[in-house]
Parts: structure tokens; sequence; C-alpha cells
């Protein structure tokens, strides 16, 4: 019997998980999306994600891919799997796939976007980071001209990770004012472990007024995480694409 | 020492609520803003709304008075009050009125939205309702049509209120597709209880062909709750706005 290899499209709202991936003891996407796909293919499945998530991060695009080589109905499988997976998680798309194209080593870019309330939003508390104070989106949008192309963003990564470089390419960097948020964008080939949330505040101590965004500029250079701005809190920020070949 | 009124301007997300009215062991936005005025104001509080929201309702624009002998400074107030009350209500603005102005009995009309999400949607599951089914739009607003003007609204209505009448005065009605959700807006001079949730129901029995838009008409005729569409989940039903003089 042979094998076929599935992509799912989905979104999650990450405030009940401790993240994407399986941990012991802890609510996760990635055991969650197991369960309800091995309960209805009555098989063990192991799902592989486009990336791991920290807790509380969402995501309104996502992929996975998972194989079987049980026949599927992949529209009778979105709706089972939609109707026994938590509220917080909703399957858009089951479709065939290559069997060389994988949901995380496939992926040519990843794009995030990063929310700040400055009023205090009752609807929103759980998705955009409420920081009651003026922020100078032009000078933000100066620093964060300085991220795009090739560096090395030693100076925006946890410490003591294990990837081979810290090299990544940006090819999109903006903030917006969208209705009352402040909606930061950024796109890359890759992203180091809580990049975007340390980038975020850095250009936050710009839009403050605390640095320069020729300052910004230097921290990059400088490729030390001491001179950059603290991590914001996770649930401002959402993975919004990712695209394959 | 005269005492002064004020208006809050005030938004809540219904979610955690018994609604907006004190309850015996149920918590409510009225009780929440009542312990923290009297708080932060030192005196017993006593706040009256605009209208009573049910249990799960939200509101983006809801309006209330209190009374106080103490001189206030209404801005940080509104910053105290935001700080110590919980995320799911936030105020914007407290303002001196005339001791004529009532929250509730002064308000010339109320505009409600109710959302319908027919696609399974993890960020907003708590604030629209989830209904996977295609509505016809256009018979929608053909029924709605027939909401237009003074009519007795029993049809409407909870059984046994002790409302002194049913009539009520409705000037917008109508169903629009914004994004990917269904929207209804309704304005009216008053709202029985249930009212809303009551035609949204029968709404969308037009909407799946169960009934005709002229049925929907004769259900407002025949002033009977029996004949009219079952009422849809609160967590959908937003108050968006209240007018004065």
């Amino acid at each position: 019997m042979s094998t076929q290899r599935y992509f799912i499209q989905l979104a999650y709202n990450g405030a009940p998980f401790n993240g994407w991936q399986i941990q012991p003891e802890a609510p996760s996407v990635q055991q969650e999306l197991e369960e309800a796909l091995s309960k209805i293919l009555r098989h063990p499945i192991n799902v592989v994600g486009c990336g791991r998530t920290d807790s509380g991060v969402h995501a309104s695009k996502f992929f996975a891919h998972f194989e079987t080589h049980k026949k599927i109905d992949a529209k009778s499988l979105l709706f089972k799997v939609n109707c026994i997976i938590s509220f917080e998680i909703a399957l858009y798309k089951i479709y065939k796939v290559d069997s060389e194209m994988h949901a995380r080593f496939s992926a040519n870019s990843r794009t995030y976007h990063y929310f700040i309330n400055p009023i205090k939003d009752p609807f929103y508390f759980k998705t955009s980071w409420f920081m009651h104070q003026d922020l100078d989106l032009v000078k933000m949008n100066q620093a964060c001209a300085h991220l795009l192309g090739s560096h090395d963003f030693t100076s925006f990564s946890k410490l003591h990770t294990q990837t081979r470089t810290n090299d990544c390419t940006i090819s999109e960097a903006k903030w917006e004012k969208i209705d009352n948020q402040l909606r930061f964008t950024i796109t890359a080939d890759r992203f180091l472990h809580n990049m975007v949330r340390a980038i975020v505040g850095t250009c936050v101590n710009v839009g403050k007024g605390k640095i320069t965004p020729l300052d910004f500029k230097e921290i990059i250079e400088l490729k030390s995480r001491q001179k950059a701005g603290a991590s914001v809190p996770a649930h401002g920020l959402f993975l919004v694409d990712v695209t394959y070949p």
C-alpha cells in the first residue's frame, strides 16, 4: 500500500496553547491536530508544521503535512476534523502534495504581523499588545529600512540556540496604522527564535524616542542581543503567510 | 455639597459576564463598574446603564450614568478605572451632564449588530455566530424591509414581560457581507426583550428558504411568538450605538 502526503492549511488562536509543538503536560496545536486526525483515520498520524510558534502566538495561515496509506476524501476529512477539534483551531484546506514537499523545509518565505493597540480594547486584548503610549511611526519605518536585505541578525536572536547561521534575508518590514491599531509586517526567508518580538521591542524603543533609527542600524551591526530592546509579549504576534515553490 | 451627574461611554466583551445588570452570585459589568468607581471615589456609587444586555451579549458603545458629590478629574478617573477593571471592560469617556440626562430614559435610539460567520474562525468564535450554511442575503433584506416603521413586535418578544406596549419604531434594518462575515444592523427607538435575536433567527429562516419574505411580513402581523424563528445565540450580538438629544 503506497503512502500519500497531504498538506493542511489551518489557522489557530494561540491563547490556550503552549505553542505549536507537542510538549509533555501542555496543550499544543500539533497534539490536538494529531489526535483528531489519528481518531478519524484510525491509525497514528504524525503532523509536521511549517514552524514552531511560541506559547500564545497566533497563526492565521499555517501549513502542516502528514502521510497516510488510507484513501481520503479531503473535503469530508476537513469537515470532520473541524467538528471534533477546539474552536481555537480551524482547518481550511487539505490537499495532496508530492512526497518531496515539506511543510517546514520547502517554505520560501514566512510573513508575520505584530499588532499594538494604543487604546484599551475589550475585543482585542488577547490578539494585540495594549501599549498606551504615542509611537513615532515615521521613525520606526526609518529604522525598519535597515532590516531589509541579508544580514546576520544575532542582535535579535535568543542566545545559545543551535542554528548553524544567524543570516536571514528580509524582503519586507514596515509599520502601518490600521484603524486604531499599529501593525508591523515582516517577511523573510527564515526567522531566528524570538526574532520578530525582539525586532518589535527595538522598533518600539525608536518610536518612543529612546533610540534613533541610526542606533537601530548600529544594533544590527553590533550582533549583540544586549543592545536590542526587550522582547514584546507573544499575544500580539501572528504568522500570516508561508509561501512554497 | 451639591451632587454632579456624569456619563460614561464604555465598551465590554460580554463573554465572561451574565449581562450588564447586577445579579446575585454572577459576574456582571454593572457590578465591576460600581466596585471600581466606589473604590476610587471612596463612597458607594450606583451606576445606571442605557439598557440591559443579556448574558454573553457585547457592547462596543454603551452609556451609563452615576452621581457623586466629590470633585472629579475625569481624565484621571478614566485612567484609574481602566487600570483596575478587567480587560473585558474599557472606559472611553467620562463627562459632566445635566441632572435630567438619564442613560436609559433619555436615549433616542439604539443600534445593534449581529454577526454570522459561515466559516470556522478561531479569532471570532466568541463574537460571531458560526453557522455553516449558505444564506440568501437578498431575500433576508426583502424580509427586513417589512420591519421598518412603527409596529407591534409581539412576534419577536419574550412572552410574559411586563412592558406596557410592544410598539417599536424601526428606522434601519439590513444585512451586509463584511469580509467573510454577515452583519445585521438594526436601529430602533426601543427594543423588546430578546427582540433582535428573534428577528435574526427569523431572518435566517428566510435566508435558508424555509419561509419567504412575505411569510416574514405575516409573522409580524400575527403578533405571535410561536410563528417566528428561534432566538439565535447571544455571542453574535453587539450593542453598537445609543443616541441622546
